[in-house]
């Protein structure tokens, strides 16, 4: 199984530049890779936020995490920024792969590259549905034009 | 200003046993402080389950936590098992100050002192009311007989 | 691609079991995906601490995370219990894959899967060698027989 | 015993934005109060390392937390902006009292105030010693001029 490689800002459509805390370091004094992930779930809530697309107490649906995973180049450590990029990878009618890069600092490069699926459900059956058109309209707006 | 001494397993009058986490450990190798008040949380909370007297959904009263407050003694690190020793301390109209030890393993004396001060609210409004009977019950439970 | 499918207690050869905490539920009212993580890596260096094999000041190797995965079936919410199955499924001269079931209590099935890549690094330089005998025999005690 | 009353910008001698995570949000979608105790750490050891005066690897003295506590005015909730702001209420000869102020987003007054103790020790034998003289006269300018 071949192994990602880092790859560039360019290959982002929107970023969220974000804070790391004293205690996000661990042990080895780098942040804890379990860090990582509130980083993704940031972005991608916040995107969506900033978008008018996701109103938690009232729509009528849900988006749920089925997937989410992360590789790992190089460390990162409080007091670090991380720029996160975030593009769409896939947009199906109820599902969207979201891929994700962590950029520590002003590096060009990614330290970590993450994916984070998100499956639109019906708020009170929690079966997916398809998509409200503004949650696609807005999803798609993060999709790369093709390489 | 007089420094909180540590205390004894004696003064609590409910435990729960909480598990550490790899990430709780700071670049300084113990349990990071900010970890210590998710353990009076989760205690708190905890008991007021058990005790079915938390309905986070449909109660017509939420506990507002107003003030909270920790002194340290003696490292704790992962993976070592954290006892959280409660009792009220104060219980006043819709105010309730618990008191938290916190032990390291088997330890007789506390690593680590705690308060927690919550104030019941009427869900609508968030200002104070008189907290339910069955609330009030359950945290007279925790208190100590005088010494 | 294929996704995982919830898998059973047997598949898995070593057990650790982790208390939730009030705060690891978010605003859907389940633990937050980036939980999961915890609980990974919670299990991984649990067991490699029970073990001996695990000496984070003074040993001439460390095992650093490379790719971390999760697949999420069901919810899991404070105040369950986890209990964090391990196997390990690809044990090479310098890198181990972990697998990991998140069981909710008391179920048969997991409530998620995931998946861990540690590589063991010299200290000074962090570049990848054979890992030690004693964590190497540690590794094959979590390899499942063939199925 | 007189509760703490929400202060202003003017009180606190430097700040600190952090970020909230969508994480941080617990239940009742509100950042939750152990996250607060994240953002003194944060800005305290922010501080200490923007003024050179914090090397964990080598420095002979390290500082322990000792006391720590908060008083909750009014929630803040992801995506919030939080600024932190920070002076020195007491220096003694091995210790330091920092008052944190956190503020949501653009507010005048505070949505919560905190403090921070620090002891400083040897980092060998863990007891308490006096200040460096550049940490003392990084502290020192913290202090605000007398009301």
């Amino acid at each position: 199984m071949s192994r990602l490689e880092p790859d560039t800002r360019d290959r982002y459509a929107h970023f969220s530049t974000l804070t790391t805390r004293w205690m996000d370091n661990d042990a080895y004094r780098h942040v804890n890779n379990v860090v990582y992930y509130s980083f993704f779930d940031t972005a991608v809530n916040q995107y969506m936020l900033s978008q008018g697309v996701l109103d938690f107490d009232a729509s009528p649906t849900v988006s749920l995490v089925v997937e989410t995973g992360c590789t790992f180049f190089s460390p990162i450590s409080f007091p670090d920024l991380v720029d996160c990029g975030l593009r769409v990878a896939h947009l199906g009618s109820s599902s969207v792969r979201y891929e994700i890069g962590i950029f520590r600092n002003g590096d060009p490069r990614t330290a970590a590259r993450g994916h984070f699926v998100h499956v639109c459900c019906a708020r009170q059956t929690l079966t997916p549905v398809a998509m409200p058109p503004g949650l696609r309209a807005a999803l798609e707006r993060l999709r790369l034009p093709a390489a």
